[in-house]
């Protein structure tokens, strides 16, 4: 099937699917808990097919089982609409668990789902909720840096609710893998605490046992499977000219002769395969009626229990309604220290609030101080998972990419922080949970040249407008308490895909709000911050976001001194700002006078001011120094801006 | 000396500086061959401080050694124009060989300056040209997954003039490494190929003894450096408090009491040890002379090899001069396909160029087809690195990582490919280039949605304006044959920055250029390559790029075939054309009429062409069908843009 789905798409991977085949069949039918009826069913087994290339075998096994996925939409694989792209999409298509492709992303999450599901049963240990992740890669994906990270975790975390399947098939896009791959793969995978099993393909009952055997394992497992790439296949068996190019309609025949298939026909299910598929989805739904029955058990028996697994399940509890803080209460501080006493707030209300962070916690602010972080120093294996803080260690890549896992999961929001310029080390992974719209919060903080000392390679200049082109992001920077609040709530209760926080390293004086302020302002993406009123003269219209708001106010101030009309807009959010109601765009930005945007990046803020706006930024690398002193330097000081706009007016 | 910069500059990182002195003492004092009076010698040894947060101790080795670094700079540690910034700053400071800062970046430049290194000894295997690279990290460089990748590599290419000292001190910024970091190490490396040793810190005979038996090695070796974090300090040593900020005014002096100092001043080098070092400069100078002596036997034992070794060392030798090729002769293809057969013809006339790919070579078509693949599958360990391809395998980030590397060692010019969306893999590499002013190429192929039936996770939406934003990189997205010539030949010979080359998968039709066309007009960054003259109504201009600019010809031709005059404007690369003298850019942009720029990215170009120009882009994400069909979904032919255009006007 997954040979004709790629012949007659003209394009695709043939040889993964071949290679895999007896395996993923062996593990569905032996060991995956599922129900095609139920595919959001909380319990059931996650299936992550991390070298999403080999698509078609995971569209054919979800077609075999009755999920969702007719014959027709097979036939259309890789073509516009169908059900059947050519990389497993998330969202798409009943039963796929994850979008794969990029290579190692899989991988990653599967170990956030894990990580994930253990937190979930650290709290219910009696509850029959316990169950697995399953994993398929190829060489390429152990390869990838982001793979390596996510190993690592893995085993340091013990979690052996995850097996991984890797298709040993030697074979990558410019030939034998071992021009570029010569790790001693088990040696690699013990180092890091996993166990690994090894088994060769074709033979049922040995794959069976090898994959029970993992089952039994106290560490995440690797099954290092020994496969034939385009298995089957009489000629192109074993070479990488069947990777990525279909097989040929020579070569599909007399592959199906060689399988001894009786009917050449393309897309033909045997009827005996139909009906032993018929045997095997009763088997499972016999299991699935069997759970429901022992969860319904221990739910009487544990009522109060049972209470607070539905809740937890049922998804956000924040409160939605959004109450404004005491503004007069709040004393200057950086927006990082703003956010992190927002955590504490945030975390009590909201159980499923998940932090953790790349080994910059102190200076991110990200600890939920009530909480304990996961691993394995508690007193018992499960015990350790009840924390709600993760060390990801110094690994952004993979830190992103469970997060990803943990959000798809499904009851836990994660946030991680790190400092804004390593978002870079991140971006496969962010642009990855925007294209799933899962719901996760990245604290970046030290968010501009103002990180001073540590110099240009810490200091972000590009970064907040490369974030903001990651179509379906919201990236927030706000510039005060309030503002900080309002995006962390938004991000709570609003977002329906991933949020970045932009946040300072440095203080930033808190600013006299207008008489009429209201919260709910600030999630309007943009707002009016200061007005001076009319006066004489032209009227300068800042723009402004974060640390830059206060100092365009102090700018403003000294203008209408003056006597030259001022306004600040704050603009916490572009993207938010940008999905109100056309009116409400027009009344921030058709203003008459000089417009002057300012933030500490490269932003050009053209599309929303025009060519001719001035615009006070930086687009070009930092330098070491106190913060104070780049900011005289690089020209973002209230004078200095005072200063060009006199010029410019 | 780290100590007293890190606490006048009241910020910095004490803790690693102090627990590897000892080590780095040894390494530069017995192995180490460098002249501080001649920096720039080819053949010195190369010391990486991967861990750049340890700069202090970097920089106290440099004064000391009598590198142009006084005491004075010292004392100005993280300050504004300082010679000694918070991280190392390649280009600035005499005796840095890299800028290192965000982990893992160091270790893998390392790698490639190792490969390099071999590479040339390779072509010379007589000549005295050996030399080694070491280099120093920790817990947190070790976590990165660009290490990973990198150590992979080190490890297959058998690099065994590597030797990389990893000090284990076992703290991290959130606490002891441990809370996120349990690998076995030892194995972990040795997995990868890698000889591995443990060392005691202190003891000045063992350290020696350890290097001394690591130079012996036939593969890549790590030293385990059993270190104390913060060693000499009686209160802090062996805790994170003292890994990031100061020790604190009582601390210093207790830890110099603890030392026996007899002085307590600040940045006090005692008359003994400036003697010493005296001493060991004179050694060095010896060796250095003695080298020399050495070379010029060789040199005069072989003067034709020393000839070519000459005009290797010397850099570009390819023709500086631009010749137009022939293009009547020049049939439609991929750009990426006409990349490929540029690359053929430059590699013969330029030695220095060094190609490579991340496992999809056959499609990205870097393959330097007259030469072999580095590795050793040769008939000897040295005769593997003759070749000038390069096997990356799937390790997108250490391919970045490692070209760098490979570009500072100082006579390739490397170039990678791999597609164009996973150059997300690749930005914290990128940046490093750019920040550096790095030359090397990346082969950006599978260009925009086109990429087709992959589907979304392959196809670039975000990622030509993402990189566009990285201040000092150059972006080109040739729209035909001449375009990718002279696109490889600005990079060549003009760059002095990455250049990122933009390549279409699918077939672009070669497009009539004007009559007065000429080649260098492309290093402009932005041409006329259409116009049908006056006519009546307003001017249509096109602006558009890449596989577009075609397209944008046959839509301006229909438009003008209705006598509505249009001109189309190409433009390869938005920042070599903004470098352009004023009058030359208002040449281009400065004409009435409906602006219409064609770009199938999300790119915004209202600072170009104003707010009210008509945007043909997309800022979705793409979708898996074939390319010509998303082309007509999503708005890209010749006929919607037609039909936008008549609309707007």
């Amino acid at each position: 099937m997954c040979v004709d789905m790629v012949e007659r798409a003209k394009s695709g991977h043939p040889g993964a699917p071949m290679g895999m085949a007896d395996f993923v069949y062996v593990l569905w039918k032996n060991f995956l808990r599922f129900n095609p009826q139920a595919p959001d069913w909380m319990f059931r087994d996650r299936f992550i097919m991390s070298g999403g290339h080999a698509s078609s075998l995971l569209y054919s096994m979800l077609h075999l089982w009755g999920y969702e996925l007719p014959l027709d939409e097979l036939k259309k694989f890789r073509q516009w609409g169908s059900l059947t792209p050519g990389h497993p999409e998330y969202g798409e298509i009943p039963g796929v668990e994850f979008t794969t492709g990029p290579l190692g992303q899989g991988l990653a999450a599967a170990v956030g789902m894990a990580m994930s599901a253990k937190c979930l049963q650290a709290r219910f240990p009696d509850a029959p909720i316990k169950h697995n992740v399953f994993v398929t890669l190829g060489e390429g994906d152990l390869m990838e840096g982001v793979s390596q990270e996510a190993i690592s975790l893995a085993g340091h975390w013990c979690l052996d609710n995850l097996v991984v399947l890797f298709d040993q098939n030697n074979i990558t896009i410019e030939g034998p893998a071992d021009l570029a791959f010569t790790e001693d793969v088990r040696a690699g995978f013990e180092a890091r605490g996993w166990a690994v099993k090894k088994a060769r393909g074709n033979d049922h009952e040995h794959i069976e046992n090898v994959i029970s055997g993992a089952l039994f394992e106290y560490y995440p497992t690797l099954i290092i499977c020994e496969t034939v790439i385009g298995d089957g296949s009489p000629n192109k068996a074993g070479d990488s000219s069947c990777h990525g190019a279909p097989l040929g309609v020579d070569e599909v025949r007399a592959t199906k002769r060689a399988l001894k298939w009786s009917n050449e026909k393309n897309f033909f299910v045997p009827d005996q395969v139909r009906t032993r598929f018929d045997e095997l989805k009763n088997e499972k739904f016999r299991q699935y009626r069997q759970w429901h029955r022992e969860m319904q058990i221990w739910r009487d028996k544990n009522p109060n229990d049972s209470r607070v697994l539905s809740n937890l399940l049922q998804g956000d509890n924040s409160e939605k309604t959004i109450s404004a803080p005491d503004c007069s209460k709040i004393s200057s501080a950086a927006t990082r220290v703003h956010s992190g006493k927002i955590i504490q707030e945030l975390s009590s209300s909201n159980a499923q609030l998940m932090g953790g962070c790349a080994d910059l916690a102190p200076s991110c602010k990200t600890i939920i101080k009530s909480s304990s972080f996961i691993g394995l120093e508690g007193d018992g294996v499960e015990s350790g998972f009840i924390g709600r803080n993760i060390h990801y260690g110094v690994r952004e890549h993979a830190m992103a990419a469970i997060m990803n896992g943990i959000a798809v999961y499904g009851w836990q929001l994660p946030f991680g922080g790190t400092f804004l310029v390593f978002s870079d080390y991140m971006r496969p992974a962010i642009r990855l949970a925007a294209m799933m719209q899962l719901r996760v919060v990245y604290v970046f903080t030290h968010d501009s040249f103002w990180v001073g000392e540590d110099g240009p390679t810490h200091q972000p200049i590009e970064h907040l407008p490369a974030l903001r082109l990651i179509p379906g992001i919201t990236v927030i920077r706000p510039a005060n308490f309030i503002e900080t609040e309002m995006a962390w709530k938004w991000a709570l209760t609003e977002a329906n895909g991933p949020v970045a926080l932009a946040l300072s390293r440095q203080t930033i004086p808190e600013f006299e709000l207008p008489d009429d302020f209201k919260p709910e302002q600030v999630l309007k993406g943009a707002y009016e911050v200061y007005n001076s009123g009319d006066g004489g003269g032209t009227k300068v219209n800042f723009l402004a976001t974060g640390s830059e708001v206060s100092t365009s106010i102090q700018c403003a101030q000294k203008l209408s001194d003056e006597n030259i009309p001022t306004r600040v807009v704050s603009v916490p959010s572009v993207e938010i700002f940008k999905s109100q109601a056309e009116e409400y765009i027009s009344s921030i930005l058709d203003h008459d006078g000089l417009w002057v945007s300012v933030e500490a990046s490269s932003q050009d803020w053209s599309s929303l001011i025009g060519r001719n706006a001035l615009m006070v930024r930086i687009d070009h690398f930092g330098a070491s120094a106190p913060g104070s002193i780049l900011a005289d330097k690089f020209g973002f000081t209230a004078e200095a801006i005072y200063k060009k706009v006199k010029n410019k007016l």
